[in-house]
This record gives C-alpha cells, structure tokens and sequence, in this order.
C-alpha cells in the first residue's frame, strides 16, 4: 500500500532584495531552495517547492503561492510556524493549509494579482529604495490610466512578453487594473489577470511610463498593444517596483 | 572683513538600518559623518552638519533637519541634487534651502513629530522587517488609545527617560498623539512635541505596548506617567519601529 500523502498549500511574503528570484538555480540563493531547505530540516527529507511561478530577482511577494506533497501530516499551524523559525528574515510563511490532492499552486491557479510602485520626486526615497522606480519627474497619470484601461480584457500580449515568442498562446485576460497616487509622489499601478506572459508587467508598466512622460500617446500605445511588436515598447521596468500581491484558485481547491 | 557666510537648512530622509545613528563617532559610520563626507567633497573644505537631535541606531528619518554655515553661496537645488548624487541609496536630501543666520537645527526646532509603527500578526513581515516592531499577538487600541491620550499636554516625563535624571527640566509638551490601525494588522503611533527626552518615545511606546496586553491598565500607565519612575515603565521598544517625521520651525526661521 503506497504511504498516504498530504498536498500543502503556502502563502509566502518575501523581500526579494537579496535573492536570485524564485526558482531554484545551481550556486545562486532563491526563495525556492531556502523554502526547500527549511522544510527538509521540518520532514527530514526533501521535497519539491511548486511555486505559482516564479518571480525575478529583486522581486517581492506579499503572497506568492507554493505547494508540496509530504506523508507526514502536521498541523498546518505547526508548518507555518516551524518554517517562520528557520526562515530568514526576508522570508515568512503567511498561511499554511491542506488542499485536495491535484491541487498545483502553479496548474490551479485561476488569476494572479501584481503590483507596481513607481515614486515620482526629485529625490530618492531612502526608506522606500528597495520597493519603488525611482523617476525624478511626475507622469501624467491621466494618459497612464487611459493605457491602462485599454488592456483591460483579452489581448494578444506579444508586444509586453520578453524574448521570442514562444508557441504558448500570448493572449491574457486582464480581469482589474488600476492605478492611483498614493501619495504626492507614489504611483501604485495593479493588473490581476488570468495569467501573465514573461516580464509582462514590468514590460507595461516600462511602456506606461513612455506614455506618462508624453513620449507616446494613447495611440502609440494602442497601436503598440496592437501590432505586438516588443521593439516598439517601452523598457522593462526594474524589478525592485514589482510586487506579487496574491494568487487566486477555485474556493474549493483553496482551503 | 570677515567673508560673508550662508546658513542652508537640510531636510534628510534615511533608512537608519545600517547606522550606529546620527552623531559622528569614532570608528562607526554614521548618518551626520557621510553628509559631512558629502559635503566636504561640494565645499572643498570640511563643515559641521548640525542634526536637529540624534536619532539612534536603527532609527528611521524621513524628516530629519540640519543645518550647516557655509561661505559658497550654491543655490540651494545645488545642494540638494550634488549631495544627492554622492549620498549612499540609504541617505537622501529632500529639501535645501537658505534660512537667517542665527537658526540652528536643533535649538530654533518648536517641534517634532516621531511615528512608531508595530505590527500584530502571528508571522513576522519581510517587507517591513526593517521597519516594525513585530507583535505575535494583537493589542488591544482601546486601551493604548486611553493612554496616549493621557499623555496629552505638559508632563513630567521622567518615567520614559532612559537612564538617570540629570538636571534638565524634564517636562515636555505633547502637542498631538494618535494611534491607529492601519491595515489589519499595522498599528501606527505618533507624538508630536515640543521636545523629547533620551529615547522617549520608545519607552512610552514600550509601557503603551505592556497597557495594550493587558499587563497593566489605564490606572497602572497612570501612575507610571505621575510617579516619573522608569522602572515602572515597559521595556524600552526596538528601533527599527521609529521614524522622525519632521521638526517644525516657525516660519520666519524654516524657508
């Protein structure tokens, strides 16, 4: 008789400050590996840390998402808790729950939510260096907001994916945007969409910004999502604005 | 005839993580030492930064005030955007700008504002790790509430002075208090002052944490803030909470 297994569902917050992104890589620190290790030191045995996907390097999460299978049936509280004290600083453990067999943080996922923090102001933000693109002059948010509005639903993304296009489907649903001043000088954008392309927000965003600084207009922008053409948009924007913020499933598959 | 000398006022934003504080000392780098360093390299010639107060190790600014005289009569944007371009990420200067001879940072300030933020939840956040007290356990506002607005008004305020008396008067006038929950699980305290003694805030904090626990109630902090015995008062709260938010002036002294 095979060993009765438990699917683990995590919600992870992290810096990504200090990590080589998410997933695992020989000789470089990722959040996947010290998840990993510090459940090794948990169970006894390694097991396989299946993120929703992976995040770049300098990339935060507020609740990235994970799973694994293991034969040993702790109580979820004793997961979260044993992996919070083993974990580094910039690594936490928000949430720990048993999900049905099949469930994949990866395959499961039904939408994912990003968020994007631009400062605009004269000055750096020391207290803000690691979080925010820092610009020195403001963007017209009312150009970057009709942008944004026109990606909302289905669209061929090619123009905002990194690299060659591959032989996956480029077309995402954007399902909310938004963006907001925070502050005088903090721009806030979100995208929750069904699934993301490689590099697709900092892509728009880096675009976004083009707009906001009049170097295209609405039209440009337009026609750029259009035509699908990466050449025609604008820089990747840096990683250290980008934050995950959550990963939608199913209710049933969730809990 | 003496040459004409010029008084610049700083406003400085820093992320005191990797500061032993703001007063220059021997063999530690500190926040007044790498402005001074900064300058020395604009002015040709060293000159004293003087703080408004110091701040700790650890202890955050996004309002912190100097003032340095100078005879090189820069415009003030000068000022700003060449220390900000030979400043670490972690120091910056908001604001420059000429203020009469005679004003001193520390001894023309009318006020100050300080904002401790602690987090309750049942793991620590990596994103704020830097920048919060992290409780495991909600407090009760309520009371916490109850307190700091007993604090409200002059006070003898030797009960959350660290070490021992010395001679100077030790009334201070709390001009504004208020705490508030922030996000679910975000608490932000701020006093505003006409003045603070040594890591006064940080001990109020500390009593006002042990009253929101529920180890001492709104009579106990009473008699802890009419007795002026420190050891009465809760523990001394960590620095990474703490941020000077500003020093005010009156006006004729801060343009």
């Amino acid at each position: 008789m095979e060993p009765a297994s438990f699917t683990v569902k995590l919600v992870l917050e992290y810096d990504g400050t200090n990590y080589a992104g998410w997933q695992r890589q020989p000789d470089r620190t990722t959040i996947q590996e010290t998840v990993e290790r510090g459940l090794e030191r948990i169970l006894g045995t390694r097991v396989t840390v299946h993120g929703s996907g992976r995040t770049d390097a300098g990339v935060h999460a507020l609740g990235q998402t994970a799973h694994f299978v293991t034969s040993t049936a702790y109580a979820p509280e004793t997961f979260r808790n044993a992996l919070n004290a083993l974990l580094p600083h910039d690594i936490a453990v928000r949430a720990a729950s048993y999900v049905p067999a099949g469930f994949h943080a990866r395959f499961s996922a039904r939408s994912k939510e990003y968020e994007y923090l631009i400062r605009t102001a004269p000055f750096r933000s020391p207290l803000l260096h690691h979080r925010v693109w820092h610009l020195s002059r403001p963007l017209d948010l009312d150009v970057v907001s009709a942008c944004l509005a026109a990606v909302q639903g289905a669209h061929d993304f090619s123009a905002f994916q990194s690299g060659k296009t591959d032989s996956r489907n480029p077309v995402r649903t954007v399902l909310r945007q938004s963006v907001q001043r925070d502050r005088d000088d903090l721009v806030r954008i979100r995208v929750c969409a069904d699934g993301f392309l490689r590099h697709m927000v900092r892509n728009l965003v880096g675009t976004l910004v083009e707009a906001g600084r009049g170097r295209i207009g609405l039209e440009g922008f337009l026609k750029i999502l259009a035509f699908g053409d990466r050449t025609l948009a604008g820089p990747k924007a840096p990683p250290q604005g980008l934050t995950l913020l959550r990963v939608n499933y199913d209710e049933d598959m969730s809990q």
